[in-house]
């Protein structure tokens, strides 16, 4: 299996994409999405996982509320995972992770995830590398679970240069309407950036390729942004759903 | 207090009213609703419970889609309360209602709620009348409660025509894409439309004013959606909301 280095890896859009052409493509792409989100919610057949990772600032906020502006709310779930709060802390780490798994016909958001729960310990050096290893295989045992259950699962990881970083937790601490989303944390995480990168890395190595991550360079949003949601139209077209002939949930 | 008779409530728009004219602000009012759903969230100051009721084909569904069709994920979601499942009501008939109330900065839409505790035991007259009356008492306690503690309530009934709803049931039978939502309850419960409307009218005169129901005429898509949003854009307005300075949640 070829080894996924970051680095190797653009964080831009590529030279020759021409940034008008792939907005009014993404305009497209959420007109799809509501239709295809409609049918999916109507055909009551699988659920579907997305999950967002990616350093901080690398835009995971940003792209659901750009990529899901146009789906209904009642088919469409997402959630915020952020540091664990005590009640969280008295379950195992995936016990929230287990609450908020969709049911048949709903796309469930993960705005990061479980894999926060290997992703911080690696880096505070909390748990000994051996426990981490269970979550490695534990994770990986779950998603295949849930395969098999027909949720689908897809992931993806925000991949954005050190530089972009800098520049837009800059913006956090001088733009009126972006303050609201800077934390001290920003600035302490971007002093380990080598650190995340290499975790980053393991994680996108060990836990594919069945349920593979799609690499988005996010450096500019508008790429992103279309990137995602065209995977997400096209693995929904993909299922090639109909409406049923009557109502079959409760 | 001036009792409410829905027999002399329109379910039509007004007569004057321009179909396009209204569809276009509602196009203005959906980006307003983007807008001010984003400073709702960053704010983090109110919860937002909006309620939806009305009788079977009344558009609870297709006004969520519609009118939320333009919001982040992330922010607002909705759930349907269906007929309760075995462990529900293993709990008091609040319990799954506690479950869902919004957090800070959350707006969350019920697509039927507790008002079906009352309406479906009064008209099946499965509970004796003192103990309805109890659900009465607590239900107006309970959203005080709320409204006391920074969660705003909006309480929206769509309001059909007996015929609009003959039709629309109709349209379920034959229309392909709209055949999944057919079930044999529409028909059944079609027939008691008088005793619903009775019902209802008890609901909308006890559960006012102090958290006041919008009666909204449903018989037009068009207005009806438009009514929706300008209310509760309207809502969100009068707070008067501003981007705090630093990120103020966990």
């Amino acid at each position: 299996m070829q080894k996924i280095k970051l680095k190797n890896i653009n964080t831009k859009a590529p030279q020759k994409a021409n940034k008008e052409a792939y907005k009014s493509e993404l305009n497209k792409l959420h007109r799809e999405l509501f239709n295809l989100q409609h049918l999916f919610y109507a055909s009551h057949s699988y659920s579907l996982l997305i999950i967002f990772q990616g350093i901080d600032t690398s835009g995971k906020d940003s792209t659901i509320r750009n990529v899901f502006s146009h789906v209904n709310p009642l088919g469409v779930h997402a959630t915020s995972f952020k540091a664990p709060c005590d009640m969280e802390l008295e379950h195992d780490y995936m016990w929230r992770i287990f609450q908020k798994l969709p049911e048949k016909g709903m796309i469930q958001i993960f705005n990061r995830s479980h894999y926060e729960d290997i992703l911080v310990p690696t880096i505070q050096k909390t748990l000994p590398r051996q426990l981490v290893e269970k979550r490695y295989d534990f994770i990986n045992a779950f998603e295949h679970h849930l395969f098999d259950n027909k949720t689908l699962i897809l992931k993806f990881f925000l991949h954005i240069s050190e530089n972009e970083q800098k520049k837009r937790i800059q913006e956090r601490l001088t733009d009126p309407i972006k303050k609201w989303k800077y934390s001290d944390e920003d600035i302490k995480s971007s002093k380990k950036w080598k650190s995340y990168i290499e975790v980053y890395e393991q994680i996108l190595n060990r836990c594919s390729p069945e349920i593979p991550w799609v690499i988005v360079p996010a450096d500019n949003k508008w790429y992103r942004n279309y990137l995602v949601a065209s995977t997400i139209v096209k693995q929904l077209k993909q299922l090639n759903l109909k409406f049923p002939n009557k109502k079959n949930d409760k």
